[in-house]
């Protein structure tokens, strides 16, 4: 029987510093009825869905930070979309500011059945940005103040039948471009990957040369690759366009374990793009050129977990052919 | 200073069985010269540069194998292209398979100065294919049979002047597919790697659907995706074409360190294409995206070298949000 999940990638526009929470969740409810209409099962949203990009912000007083947080998941200010998602019978990922009782802060996502129940938790684990603000600059991009790096690791979940029984996992914006958490996703068989973003269209204080055209680009190549190399499907899910001044890429869009893109959304808005994700696809790349157990040669990939950084190689040092 | 270096990808047509040890090596030096004619300082030529693709053919009698070995590098049967190389001052990679003289086989590659002096060697660590012939098949995929797995990890080499003193790498092959390889040169802080290959257009026994189309961009998406996640440059080079009723894709390409195609080829048959590859364009991919002291977080990549093949996630087990 083959095993397809009807997935959305569901894009949000930009949403402002004064945009209201409910008039954010109302946008989310309305994008996962969409998808609900079009037959989705399945619905990616972005990274920290329910507000905007705050890290671009620096607060100074943690009373302006703390609003941005969920202390649960769920909670009474985004329930709604719970109840909505279970009475169409849609599951979902969803990106979210996490604060735990005991007040630590996490960059993280859930993803939750079409029944409700919450198959899997992620923290994100590649932070960028800085703990200090850049002086004189009006945009910064401060996760690594506000946010604990995850400490969960790369978990894949397998997902109920309901959601074709399949082996999902969860990244994280900035994770998509780091090979090693998709690695150790396809080391537990992953067949479908979920990534919600922000990812900035240029460099809003002026800093360096790389437009939206080409930042859109890395993130699809990499989304696309990662899906490739692990034989895998990917659902990567931009909140895109200008907040507060500041842009963002949009670029949504799903992949084949081939690497190629089967559906991508074209504005910089809410918009719902759909597609058939046949799981046994992913087959034939993990049984014959990503045959991990066959091929891979762990013994060689020691720097990998073994060092942090650069090291360079010594001055011009000749090895005898 | 910019640390420019013209590079080459010196794509060759498909080397027939028959075909004289000179005929080729006269095709290899006619390339040399053309892409030294377009001031090209190093040369990148195919994997296994010297014969046709050997692991296709089983070869009960190790006679029959052992011709398609080098047993030093050089040695007198490939000298004149080291000599004209020498005289024209171009350096280059070359891919050959070799016998060591106690007796091991490899699929290596050296990287040879403009002075004739070799920088380093490599030998291919992931090997495809069998071990065993697949009975009742015309063609075969023996790597694993006729080589060990390479033992040299993946070393980068400091460059002399000539090169531009730039950190360069090498890959084989199928190990361009693999994120480990590349990101071990990365950790060295690699600035152009090169990577010879021989693969099939198609499955020359009828066995899966992937046709050349779909194989050439697999080839390019893997080549872009890892430059761009280690910040580096990348010749990757063919042998292209019909070799004795077997074809071999092409689509050889020169990549930035954003990931894009500069130059590429358009025939399965000798072409030699050229780029200028600023090394300082290195510089601000490994400073601020790809700045792994900074953003990696090697204590959850444990599964990358902590294990072989793929461990599912057990059924579904709920986590509590």
């Amino acid at each position: 029987m083959p095993r397809i999940l009807r997935v959305a990638a569901a894009q949000t526009g930009p949403i402002q510093k004064a945009d209201s929470r409910e008039r954010t969740l109302a946008r989310l409810i309305a994008l996962l009825e969409r998808a609900a209409a079009d037959g989705a099962r399945l619905v990616v949203f972005p990274e920290l869905a329910f507000t905007t990009f705050f890290p671009r912000w620096y607060f100074a007083d943690e009373a302006e930070l703390l609003p941005y947080f969920e202390r649960a998941m769920p909670n009474p200010a985004v329930q709604p979309l719970f109840d909505r998602a279970r009475a169409l019978g849609v599951g979902f990922y969803v990106g979210y500011a996490e604060l735990t009782p005991d007040g630590h802060r996490f960059n993280s996502a859930v993803l939750v059945a079409p029944d409700g129940a919450i198959v899997g938790k992620y923290r994100k684990v590649h932070l960028p940005g800085s703990v200090e603000p850049r002086p004189g600059q009006r945009y910064q991009q401060l996760e690594k103040r506000y946010f604990e790096y995850g400490d969960l690791g790369f978990p894949a979940f397998r997902a109920p039948a309901s959601l074709a029984g399949g082996v999902l996992g969860m990244l994280i914006c900035n994770d998509r471009r780091w090979p090693e958490g998709w690695r150790v996703l396809g080391l537990q068989g992953v067949e479908l990957v979920c990534v919600g973003y922000n990812s900035a269209a240029y460099d809003p204080n002026g800093g360096d040369s790389e437009d939206a055209g080409l930042r859109t680009f890395h993130s699809q190549l990499a989304a696309q690759a990662n899906a490739y190399m692990n034989a895998t499907w990917a659902v990567a899910v931009a909140k895109a366009g200008n907040e507060d001044g500041s842009g963002l890429i949009g670029g949504s869009c799903i992949v084949d374990p081939n690497g190629r893109i089967v559906a991508e959304t074209r504005t910089l808005d809410d918009e719902v793009v759909v597609a058939d994700c046949d799981l046994d696809l992913c087959r034939q790349g993990k049984e014959k050129m990503f045959n991990f157990a066959a091929h891979r040669r762990p013994q060689w990939y020691g720097p990998i977990t073994g060092q942090v950084g650069v090291v360079e190689p010594a001055e011009q040092g000749r090895t005898v052919g």
